[in-house]
Order: C-alpha cells, then sequence, then structure tokens
C-alpha cells in the first residue's frame, strides 16, 4: 500500500478513553500544506464483519438486537470483530457459530466498507454465507441478548429495498449479496 | 412513536468529552430483565444527511476528501449534519450549495439509515439531488478540504458495484438512488 499523498502527520496523541469497550484519541495534525488541524477525535475499534447467512433452505438468519444508543431493538446480520491475528473469512465462521450456532458450507467475500471514517478508524469485511445448518446452541458475551429469527429471503429482499433495515453496513452487505445471487 | 419494549432504562450519565467536534458519554443502565449493564458508551452526534446529486447532464457530484480515522482520501458523495431545528431536506440543499456550489432542481427523500447503532446515536437521511447546476463558489469550514469531482453516472454505477465507494452510507445512498432511476 502506498501512503496517501494527502496523509496527515500526527504530531501528538492523546487518549481520553482506552476502556475494554471504547477506545477514543484526540490527534493534532499537520495536513501536507503546513496547516495544523488543532483538535480531530477518532475512535478505535477493531476491524469486524458482517454476513448474510442463509441456511440449506434459503432463508436468511437473522437477528434481533437491542441497540442501546438508538433505544431501538432492530433487525440485523450476524458479525463482530475480528480477533488480533484472525483472518476475516475465519472471524466470519467463528461469529455466526457464537451467534447463531449455524455452521456453513461456503463463505464468499464481498468485500470492504467504512461505516463511518470521519470518526471510526475501521472497517467492515462482507461476506455471504451458504448452506446454513445448526448444530448447536449460542454462546453469547455477557452484554449480548440475541434473538434469532430465520425469514424467508424474499421477505428480507422486500425489507431491504423498502429501507426497514435500519443498519448501513447490513444492507451494503444485503445489496451485494443478492448482486452475486444474480437477485436484484 | 411507541417505546421499544426492550428499552433500557438509564441509571446514570458522565460525559467523557463534551467537545463541539465530538460528545461522547458513559452509561449505566438497566434491562427490562433487571440486569445492570454497567458500562455503555454512546458517541453523540446530530442527524445528517447524504446526497446522490445529478447535474442536468446527469453527471455525478462526488467529492474528494481526506479521512484521518483511516488515512485515505477517498471518494464521497455531499452531505453533513443536520442543523437544530432545520428538516433533512433543507439541510441536503445547504450542505450541497456549502460543499458543491451546485443548486438541483429536485430533491428525492430515498430514507434514512444508521452507520452504527451500536455506537453512534444518529441517522443518515438519503437523498437524490438532480438537475444540478452551478451557482456559486464552495462555502467551506476552516478544517474543510473538498474537491470536487464531476463523474458520469455510469462510471460512479460501475465503483458502487464493484465496491469501490469506502463509506456505507454512501452506497447505500447510491443503491436507493439507482432503484429508484430504475437502473439496478
Amino acid at each position: 500500500m502506498t501512503q496517501d499523498p494527502l496523509r496527515w502527520e500526527v504530531l501528538d496523541s492523546t487518549y481520553i478513553s482506552r476502556h475494554q469497550y471504547f477506545t477514543a484519541r484526540r490527534d493534532r495534525c499537520r495536513r501536507p500544506d503546513g496547516v495544523i488541524v488543532p483538535e480531530y477525535y477518532v475512535v478505535e475499534l477493531p476491524p469486524s464483519v458482517c454476513v448474510v447467512a442463509l441456511t440449506e433452505d434459503r432463508e436468511a438468519v437473522m437477528i434481533r438486537q437491542y441497540r442501546h444508543p438508538i433505544a431501538e431493538s432492530i433487525l440485523e446480520i450476524p458479525g463482530g470483530f475480528i480477533d488480533p491475528g484472525e483472518d476475516p473469512a475465519t472471524a466470519a465462521r467463528r461469529e455466526l457459530l457464537e451467534e447463531t450456532g449455524y455452521a456453513f458450507q461456503d463463505i464468499v467475500p464481498l468485500g470492504r466498507i467504512a461505516a463511518n471514517p470521519g470518526l471510526l478508524d475501521n472497517y467492515t469485511w462482507l461476506f455471504l454465507a451458504t448452506g446454513g445448518k445448526k448444530v448447536q446452541g449460542q454462546h453469547l458475551d455477557p452484554n449480548e441478548e440475541i434473538e434469532i429469527i430465520l425469514q424467508p429471503l424474499d421477505e428480507v429482499r422486500e425489507m431491504v429495498l423498502g429501507n426497514r433495515l435500519a443498519q448501513a453496513l447490513h444492507t451494503v452487505c444485503f445489496f451485494y449479496a443478492f448482486r452475486y445471487l444474480g437477485d436484484l
């Protein structure tokens, strides 16, 4: 990877939070034209994955989860953070198994995307998983409370096209998945 | 709007940053089942807009902007935060004019989406603007450095379908815009 010619030089970084669930820093930077940016806030997140996951019967494995920042429980697709040293496809299989108890025959990479690159430093890798079969129960983190919902793919397609999924990363993942499946 | 039955009760909020450009808090919450969530971090952002903006000649008005968190300059669409009391469509027209110097004949709402509802509390309203005409120069904030690029819609379409836009909100906005235009 070549360095971006517009890249800012970081003169100074101060962490304002280093909590296990929330790392944020304030940077002082110099632009290539010499201008000083006195304060730029960055939230550090590990890279993550999300997966459009289809069972053997072509149902989508969806999850319903409460999201405190927007005070709503919303319909999502499985996903999570990539562990250090883990490759994205392995993380996708691991998260699928932990969150849903399903194992999948094929995992197809669909690309990667940034949720909010003006504030967050991570990318999310997008996948399509097919041939899913329930093989175990859920193994959730203490804070996770996740309801599994199997939904016919046609229904989910109408939801996505009708802007009834709330999560941008998940909507993008579905658009690429439908395109891969020749169904857009 | 009815309240979500899974809604958490916020027992205590502590702001860890209240900077003009970065507001973050730590909440202590009680779930409906009585379980206490001791620490949940939320970054507060105003609601925002982004716009697939087409000129009279059906070129997309794209912007290239350096994004410090990912240390890359990326191709984006115009957008920004909604001012207090402003409606989303007005914010879209204002941001288009300020960032690009273009005024548009029609603004079509395409829905709304959340960039990362596990951490950020805002939604982004999506629009398609058509019939754009250059009417003035850019009026940028001191920290903004934005290059305008006019790109034929077909080229942008290939970029979006090929996962060559980095910003999830913008990719979603394009998918809905192409669908609205009957070109997906």
